[in-house]
């Protein structure tokens, strides 16, 4: 039998950051029956261009179309930069714009950082636009304000791994609804 | 004597693109007196990644923050991508964040299509929060809603150039203080 898969990007390529951590955690804390892929190559995607987005997109931008096709639901962890979306992360879902992979996917918003309000709701603005399906219980903001959360501290600190839990569960039985329906 | 400068920024990749259409405009229209510049290197910066952003930066993000310390003024001219700023348009604003050159800067903004209001109100929060001086008389949305303008369109379209020409000229304006308090 083939699980539902949750598909996890982070918005920043960071080697310490926090929302990769916040990716990790969700593999970590993922329940039972959900397979947890993490998005390895936002670093890799060219600049959106639309004259690049033929028939034979780039090779990093297929293989994300791929992943996003294969996945069951999404889920962002992104930084906001400027009281905006991280450029490299938007650049991501620019090549996702005119895919068919992507409408209708339901998607979940791990926010890392509770001082970060403008990029979470320009991020749900744009997935919106995008004919994405906010899962409402999975766009939840971490209750953290001092330095950024690492692994352990998303995983062991009970304020913080339990809000992931719910979002993760919502993510779990939207996935598994998907499932059954495809 | 040199002239006070113009860096003009195409936030699109396309080469039919409207919004390179407005900065080359902007250079046909551009008032004697101030030099435009234009440019080039937005498809050449890598993504943004704090960890590469040392004491020397790629060489691509040096050549950008030494033709933003160079210009007296800025002018950018964007396309909305799902509502939102593109990806390599704000990936570009993220590498001048931090930078030493940026804060201070005038700017203008020259949308070049009606419909689009999510990302030229986006770009004044993230240029207001990178501290940038928006230079209001600077900021317009040129009046047009079908197929998107070429350079000839800018030029030869009265209700386009004037309000190109109300903007260049305040830039001007804005440019030769600059140039004079320096």
């Amino acid at each position: 039998m083939t699980l539902p898969i949750l598909l996890a990007i982070s918005g920043s390529l960071r080697a310490a950051s926090s929302n990769s951590a916040v990716v990790a955690a969700a593999r970590a804390l993922a329940p039972p029956g959900l397979e947890v892929v993490v998005y390895e190559g936002l670093g890799d995607l060219p600049h959106f261009n639309p004259d690049l987005d033929t028939e034979t997109p780039p090779a990093p931008v297929a293989e994300l179309r791929r992943l996003v096709g294969a996945a069951d639901v999404l889920v962002i962890s992104s930084p906001e930069y400027a009281h905006g979306i991280p450029g490299v992360m938007k650049n991501a879902l620019d090549w996702l714009v005119a895919s068919l992979e992507f409408p209708g996917k339901p998607v979940g918003l791990i926010n890392a950082s509770a001082g970060s309000v403008h990029a979470q709701a320009a991020l749900e603005e744009v997935l919106r636009t995008m004919s994405a399906e906010l899962v409402a219980d999975a766009c939840v903001t971490l209750p953290w304000t001092g330095a950024k959360p690492d692994l352990a501290q998303l995983v062991e600190t009970p304020e913080l791994s339990n809000l992931m839990s719910v979002a993760l569960a919502a993510l779990a039985r939207r996935a598994a609804g998907t499932a059954g329906e495809t």
